[in-house]
């Protein structure tokens, strides 16, 4: 067995559809496991067998519900995630890398469909059981890149008006002034080599602290 | 067209498995339906399409969740019960009659899950949206007959064992002790026609007020 660099931290790529999130998630990880360290990559809604099963009725077009429920939907395949695969895995010393996390859902059912934030927070803290993630990068991109970007059908959440996504963006721009020290927006308009050097840039400084 | 009689209540039906609630419920329902009230039945979880997936979720014995998880998707499922069926009718002068509410949340997931009951009553007040019951019926039978009278398969709540459902049976108990006016708890081991009788005592007592 190769010797493996143990670090926990919580690691979450967020912004909105388009925005390139998943790829980055994805070059941090094969960055992070080339160079040695445990890590997992992970996304939001799913990763377990019940939290697929919950994403599935989250992201059908024709299952029809209350903004309520959907964040409610959320929140139960959050608990899953964390319960199932978070919190073990950062009490094993690995590094979790969580393509969209709770900011996705303040920023979608709070900003964009105008939930109450507070109590949106409360259901997080219920989710997370206070777990809060050491780093988030939000990848802030204009809507008309977002969208060319995105192909095929969309499904149930983005096939929402464009005045809901603007909504969404600026909720991600809101939770990036609120908290500083956690979340780093990201200009996701550039090459994705790019945004890549961006990402790696705050990575490295975070893991040699 | 006849005149219905058009009053708002909502009344639900609350006990363990086996208790005879849903059977007192559709004979409550059968005899204001006769008595020309305006009347809805409905069943928790499920009665919406959406609602039913979620339901689909929660009996599946195959399907593994953590205690919160399986309490925000009831919270879920209610939050489409009452928002498209519950709220709906009593603007409309319509008696509900519903098999279960969010008293069996709290005795399933509070009392028998032992989960935090202030957490679980904020969830309720989020699904509900402040809507109280005007009327509950908590059915209390003992663990022996209400099991003797469960048929089939169980679900994935129905086999838990049984120290589980006297915390449930006491937890019903305890919450009709914290709310008198609103819970009244009914001997259901009394046959049927007999426990109806109790139930249309207090009906008729409600109804008339």
């Amino acid at each position: 067995m190769t010797a493996k660099k143990r670090k926990s931290l919580l690691i979450t790529f967020e912004g909105i559809d388009g925005c390139g999130k998943s790829t980055q998630a994805f070059l941090a990880y094969q960055f992070l496991h080339t160079n040695g360290y445990k890590v997992k990559i992970l996304r939001e809604p799913g990763s377990t067998v019940t939290a697929e099963k919950i994403r599935e009725l989250l992201l059908n077009k024709k299952i029809k519900m209350t903004p309520i429920t959907e964040l409610l939907l959320y929140e139960a395949a959050r608990t899953e995630i964390v319960a199932n695969e978070i919190a073990p895995a950062l009490t094993k010393g690995i590094i979790v890398l969580c393509d969209r996390f709770y900011d996705s859902t303040t920023a979608y059912q709070g900003y964009g469909r105008k939930l109450d934030l507070r109590m949106v927070n409360t259901l997080h803290k219920i989710a997370t059981k206070g777990i809060v993630p050491d780093l988030t990068y939000v990848f802030d991109v204009d809507l008309k890149t977002a969208s060319s970007r995105q192909k095929g059908k969309k499904d149930r959440l983005e096939s929402q008006p464009r005045a809901f996504f603007n909504r969404v963006r600026l909720g991600f721009l809101e939770i990036a002034r609120k908290e500083r020290g956690r979340v780093k927006i990201i200009d996701a308009r550039q090459p994705l080599d790019i945004v890549f050097n961006d990402v790696k840039k705050i990575l490295l400084k975070k893991i040699n602290r």
